[in-house]
């Protein structure tokens, strides 16, 4: 039930953790299906500001201040956290809809083919 | 490393899956950070486009198509499977992350308190 | 050219003063499109942060504060002047495409029939 | 009343244009500001989309294809009238609103100075 140490954090966990969250402060209240969503999209345009003046950032992001790490971190965690409590808040398995997606887009776009990358992931 | 059976599906395990997806298709050429920030709005969009004629939404969608929660399960795993590749890409560990930043709400809103939730929540 | 008085504000007026205000402080530097995307993105992002926990609201906001309703405005603003601008930057006439777009939207969605929203507003 | 000719296009036009649209097609009942709002988000992400695989864009778009550019000059048009619409469901004036934003950033961000660019911005 921890979720650390060895073990990989599993989006059960993290539902768990903000179903308590919301139970421990009466906010459930508050956690409609489109509510939470506006939320989701709150947090991408502030996911969304710490990249807007840059330009083009290179993988692994080398030449990022510690700080800015640590904040696109906490940024990266709030879209998915109100991501997994939207889900949970819908009835929708994310964990296990995630899973059916990937194999669903391995059928999409077969391992042989590397073409219309742009067009393809549009639809 | 299958990720289905009793147990619950990790992040790691969708990072790790997105990876391979990535490298048998030649696709690395094209998760930049902000490509995939870029991709990520447009999954937010699509899952937007779910609820934006429905006015208020009941928890639990009762009146949802099976076929509708289907295509909801979809948008909400792709916008799942582009946070988890920006964040490897970024090189962050987003399990590690979101469970911190549960940690420093919990600081952050007190659980005897359920006041000023809104104004809390937008900063 | 003030755009007040008598007449409504055109968006090339906010075209030139978007112009003027990035050349004045030495910004074209950065105003590529896809910063400026990401910039509006933020925007929208913060646009959704004031609905965000308010449940359905009527139309005309009836209940909403004075301060709120600048707040708002300010918002919507911040959103528009980005779109004006990475119009401009990208050399689209917004006015102009605007106009056919609702031309194009007319031919799609005749006025004699309100059936299909939602399908018809997806696509 | 055109929007035609000489004068450039205002957005109490669009604002009209709208209103009619929907006045005409029995639309009113769907344009509540959330949904409205969310439509929005809709259409930034099908804009989102146009930009996601390209990596940095230069200005004018120099090496898009016309076709790209009308599609482009749609897109950025829905997210201008669903903004415009939005506004006037929620009783703002988006023009004024707009030209007050400009003068307040003005004074925000003095011309004599072009430090702190991006932390600027994102406040």
């Amino acid at each position: 039930m921890t979720g650390r140490g060895d073990q990989s954090v599993s989006l059960d966990l993290l539902k768990q953790k903000m179903a308590n969250f919301a139970k421990e402060r009466d906010w459930d209240q508050f956690h409609s299906p489109r509510n939470l969503l506006l939320a989701l999209v709150g947090e991408v345009g502030e996911l969304s500001e710490i990249f807007q003046w840059k330009g083009e950032v290179p993988k692994g992001l080398p030449d990022w201040k510690e700080e800015e790490k640590v904040h696109l971190g906490e940024e990266l965690s709030d879209v998915l956290l109100y991501l997994v409590r939207l889900s949970d808040i819908c009835g929708i398995d994310l964990g296990k809809a995630a899973l059916r997606k990937v194999e669903l887009n391995a059928i999409k776009y077969p391992a042989s083919s590397n073409t219309n990358h742009g067009i393809a992931h549009t639809s």
